[in-house]
């Protein structure tokens, strides 16, 4: 009973898949282009251009275009140089790490029979030979090091597009608000479609590399490439960290010295911080986004892959059906490039209220369309029956189950999606109650606030446990693994949706930068709130899928350790759970401490130059904005090592000492402890911004009574978007990382912990 | 092998230990009565009082001491009734919701038999005949009901005596620190002993009495025992909800608009919220909590007399070993009696600067000679060897292991306490860097205090994890119970610290109602700024012991359930961990909106009130107290319903629907994450207090440069502060009761669930 696709047609599949995503972003990215910003104005077309934007330009009247094109062209070039020099110089650290990692996985694993080269008995599949385990640590650490880079890439390409984006979108928006949307959602897209298909390109290719050597020996194969995972989601970790402490310390920093003391509008060019703060959304919330959503979709396959290959499909190298998560991933790529069509062509963004439906609407097509999608790749790659590895036992399992678990994992995504977009839009009564307490100051908006994302929680974790329940009882943990495939199976839109906020938020910075009217930061204002919604349902999908995710990697190290119960009645599982739970917490601590320090240093140096350089307030004089950009960086890279040393080290000090049932205790506990935290921590924080921004629009009767700009409750909003910043854009997203990438490196070290782990009971 | 000590001898110590208790606490109601509050000041015993208090008090010179006496007990008068009156109606709700509950247990544990009165082969003790069901059904009711009486008995003590001494502690600061503090402690002592007392009498009593039906059947005795711990805790729930909203709706919303609007001091007389708020601190901080830690108390007894029942003691009907939870209890009066006199006679407190410390050494010096005490008891009421039954197996247990075991948890307990006071006295780094953010503002206050409370949870947790893993190593889940009964064993102590901060809080609002001088307000506010550190060590404790608590709880649930093993690897129980670990998020929600929503009518009113009463902001009139006090008793007993009802019905539905696996799910999930969330809460809670008294009262050169009162930083930290208040006083402490009480009703409801339970499996 093998699948209906032959090996042949899947190995060409995948590859023509990605090929169409890569080629599909190069479209946008060069639509994206046909927007110009460059300031040698002296060919036709960009004459043209010109008179054509000057003419449907009533609002600029008076002012000169050629002038706003070039401090537009200035402003995004100090942006890009700014975040590309951050981002080299955060890859030099972690170059080291990654190297010194890459020697810990090789000798750990190494280790495991005592460096030997020669073949042994392979674990699940009794009476073969498999290759050493010392290859497994060489390919391991090779597989590692591939995942690595291309997260590095995928979070490096998304900053490119996002920099090259950012003033497009705020000239764009001279025309209309559609035209300024249609640049960043495009922008957004080329990230999108880039890091799924480069994703799924270099673990096919990988794959078929590795199988040169392993043959049929697909345990270990797909063992070793468990190491891709590894790789990318520790890069994640530092590039969310780094990011996120980059741009809140210079958010929080520019905020509490522009907005509250100076009284000057947000990204205000007098302010030294604001570069700091625009350069700060690219490598946090872009190229940090794109890495960690690469290492969920890196993680879900290779938990996917694994838990397949000690199953049949393993057993009888079926490659068609044990390729299903890759083959899911490519139908993926080609029907997010549909539902792009709706977006950009199909419908038309004529008002600020058209934006946020119009996101919505695409992950409601995404989402209608990929079900019909899972269905055809589940009933033509995979033979009607298999069994599934389900913790020592094997489950009969057919190709209709797979179909659900994947379905669910979608849907539930879907539902998280909405809740969110709920409690985080100002179009519904949360954020409106929020708004509203601040009426009474910052203390009621801070605990409404803080309540709010407490109570955002309760859906999107029912829906996880749907999701859980039905995809466990259909197909074990191989089920799980697949339902997280396909929550991030519409990655290519979600990113899409997600990058465009960052994008807008920087399209606003440069139109206040370069002076535009007051009718253009309008519309990237309504881009951008819009955009801190869609970052919230971003942020939501990443943790809903990290749930998944992290359990299916739980699952497989479970798997892989032989452990064949985690019973919670036992003291050093329950102790585990216990500390497990804890550790999201120091974690935040840390990472809270990070950014509330590195603002402080900001806000004294802000201060400080607005008291010694004259004419600065004035506008006269151009602020020193290299010294803020240097107290982000330095504050990112020197706070990013802690949290960072704390995932990393944890899992090891646990499986080394404590034994794998300590470990598997510990990764329970943050998992379902960190998630909560998550959730609440980025739905609070979008909550509060949106309702700064609903009472400055002033859209209502209601936001009217609040506001207007600089009014006692504005203040107040002011003050919880500033909590928020670190909660939303730091911490909260940061925990999936966290919960990720602890069980990913438990699953790659559950060798070496099965072998020499639980030190300190053999001590005593 | 039986115990040491014969049944005669232990039927003699429990009940003399609790009489000496209470003879103890009347003997410091007596002395703290000695001051006079009266008006009639004719007789010459308060003539000499007086004339004694006028010569020292050279600071309140000019004013008249008998009017200020009058006014003390005026206001301590106002206080007393609404107190009363609040706590009255409160019953009332909770009367209807104890007999509706209690006929629900009687209904749900008789139909395990279907009403069957025939006697039934014991569960564990087979071939042994037990009572039927429905006299457990029964009983279990009668338990039931008595520990709900015992608990709203401790609060309503608790709140009489504090209601008591609050003007006497003001009067008494006038003569010096020390004697203030003498009063306020001797008062939180009357508390302590009466509740311990109280709470070890009631217990022993039901026993006995139970036994005269039951005789050897101590399977079912002690079973029905249960009921007790679970009446104490759903008392608490409701107290510490109801009081806990009631308290911060009131505090708040005079804060906001007394100090930040209207930039009048705390607790001034002109503030319409000012007796609602220090009502409050009676009914939340002092019934409340006086509820919460007997609800402690007996669950921590009933789950070690539970698990003895079906070990060997059990088997054995050794009644000395039986009753050594009830001994060590007996134990802990008398070690508390003594350590009393160190903070009392020994020691004399001559400056602010020595509360704390002295507050300490009562931590101390209580840790140290239970220590001893209990070494005694476990060797003499224990035989050296027996058998604890452990999840179906039976293991070996020797006396000494029952003492390491009881000790640890006590030592436990002040590690956290002294962790906590580390994190939350302002005489430490924490609080100071906290403080200092506040020169940034509010919103980097904020971010430091979250970041202080996530932070102060690891040392708590490592401590937790090692009590759990020595005394589960030792003697399973018999060792978890008798080490929370250890960390509780100091009760006594405990409370006095803990009461005498709102006593102080108390003491500080009467000082300033009635117009004393400045030199009065800065010592009641020292008192009660250590107060406040006390507050956070006794939350420290209470979810410390909480934690231990549910975990015996938990294990005695699973053994009476008949689960051998609860495995995380099971999508039902993982799913349950999931949902448990959201219980505590959705709890908080609730109560922090509800204090959010009914602080936002407080404000309206008293700003309606100083709006439209002429003369108030003069001081020419009075304000209108009673509005407010209506509306925080209407908020809070409307509001206490949802948070009540989702921690009573969650167990029932997870039970009944789902089955006992889903059900030990939800319990471990929303222990390893209610624990993290109430510490936290608490604490940063705590650190926001005492750093805006620490701006405030401006002892250091740091200090100064924040303050004064008033200040952009004095500001920042108000917010905070009042950002802390429902943190640290309604959600935070609320959460140990929803942990501990979802697993009391599951061990009450256990043999239904085991019956009947699972439900939406029979169905599907």
């Amino acid at each position: 009973m093998g699948s209906m696709m032959s090996e042949g047609v899947t190995q060409v599949l995948i590859p023509l898949a990605a090929l169409i995503g890569i080629v599909f972003a190069l479209i946008q990215w060069f639509l994206v282009s046909k927007v110009k910003v460059s300031t040698g104005l002296t060919e036709s077309g960009s004459q043209n251009q010109r008179n054509r934007l000057i003419e449907e330009d009533d609002q600029e009247v008076g002012v000169d275009s050629d002038q706003l094109v070039f401090k537009c062209a200035e402003i995004q070039s100090a942006i890009s140089v700014g975040a590309t020099s951050f981002l080299y110089t955060q890859y030099k650290y972690l170059a080291i790490f990654t190297a010194v990692f890459a020697a810990i996985i090789f000798l750990f694993l190494g280790s495991v029979k005592n460096f030997s080269t020669k073949s042994e008995a392979c674990t699940y599949n009794k009476g073969n030979m498999c290759k050493p385990a010392l290859a497994n640590a060489f390919f391991t650490t090779i597989a590692f090091l591939l995942g690595a880079l291309t997260s590095v890439l995928s979070g490096f390409l998304g900053m490119k597009i996002a920099t090259y984006a950012n003033a497009r979108t705020t000239l764009e928006a001279r025309k209309s608000v559609g035209s300024a949307f249609i640049t960043a959602f495009r922008s957004g897209a080329v990230m999108g479609f880039l890091l799924a298909a480069n994703g799924l390109l270099v673990l096919y290719v990988s794959i078929n590399l590795f199988r040169m050597y392993y043959g049929d020996d697909w345990e270990g194969l797909f063992e070793s490439i468990t190491g891709y995972g590894l790789g990318g989601s520790s890069m994640a970790l530092f590039g969310r960290v780094g990011g996120g402490i980059y741009t809140k310390a210079a958010d929080v920093g520019a905020d509490l010295v522009g907005k509250v003391e100076r009284n000057i509008p947000e990204d205000d060019p007098r302010n030294p911080a604001v570069i700091a703060d625009n350069v700060g959304d690219n490598v946090g919330d872009i190229a940090g986004m794109g890495s960690d959503l690469f290492g969920s979709y890196a993680e879900s396959s290779c938990a996917a892959l694994f838990v397949a290959s000690i199953s049949s499909f393993g057993a009888s190298h079926d490659f068609s059906a044990m390729a299903y998560p890759l083959l899911i991933s490519s139908m993926g790529i080609v029907v997010c490039l549909i539902t792009m069509f709706f977006a950009t062509d199909f419908f038309q963004i004529k008002d600020v209220a058209d934006i946020e439906p119009s996101l919505k609407r695409q992950l409601l097509i995404s989402t209608v369309l990929m079900t019909a999608g899972i269905a055809i790749v589940s009933f033509t790659a995979l033979p009607s029956e298999f069994t599934i590895f389900n913790f020592g036992a094997n489950k009969l399992v057919k190709n209709w189950h797979i179909f659900f678990c994947v379905s669910i994992g979608l849907w539930a995504g879907l539902v998280i999606g909405y809740i969110t977009e709920y409690y985080t839009s100002s179009a519904y009564s949360p954020v409106r109650d929020v708004a509203d307490s601040c009426k009474t100051g910052a203390a009621t908006n801070v605990i409404f606030g803080l309540a709010l994302g407490y109570k955002s929680v309760i859906i999107p974790v029912f829906a996880i446990s749907v999701a859980i329940y039905v995809s466990f009882s259909l197909a074990a943990m191989y089920g799980i693994a697949v339902a997280a495939l396909g929550m991030l199976s519409t990655i290519s839109t979600g990113l899409a949706i997600d990058a465009y906020g960052p994008i807008s938020d920087n399209a606003g910075g440069i139109a206040e930068m370069a002076g535009m009217s007051h009718t253009i930061r309008e519309r990237t204002d309504a881009l951008d709130a819009a955009g801190n919604t869609t970052a919230a349902i971003g942020k939501g999908f990443a943790i809903g899928s990290a749930a998944l995710v992290s359990l299916a990697l739980f699952g497989a190290f479970v798997s892989r350790a032989g452990i064949e119960t985690v019973d919670v009645l036992t003291p050093i599982v329950f102790i585990g759970l216990l500390i497990g739970a804890m550790l999201p917490y120091w974690f935040s601590a840390m990472t809270m401490k990070s950014v509330g320090s590195a603002a402080l240093k900001m806000v004294e140096e802000v201060r400080r130059q607005f008291n010694t350089i004259p004419g600065l307030m004035e506008g006269t004089t151009k602020p020193d904005y290299a010294t803020c950009v240097k107290i982000s960086t330095d504050a990112s890279l020197r706070e990013m090592i802690p949290p960072g040393a704390l995932v990393m080290i944890t899992p090891l000090v646990a499986g080394t000492f404590f034994g794998v049932e300590a470990l598997a205790g510990v990764l329970a506990g943050s998992l379902v402890s960190g998630v909560q935290i998550a959730i609440s921590a980025s739905n609070t924080g979008g909550a509060w911004d949106n309702a700064k921004k609903y009472i400055e629009a002033g859209g209502s009767e209601h936001a009217r009574t609040l506001g207007p700009k600089g009014s006692e409750a504005h203040k107040a909003a002011v003050i919880g978007d500033t909590v928020g910043d670190p909660l939303k854009d730091t911490s909260g997203p940061s925990l999936n990382i966290l919960i990720k990438l602890m069980a990913v490196e438990s699953l790659v070290f559950a060798p070496f912990f099965a072998t020499h782990g639980g030190l300190f009971f053999k001590w005593f």
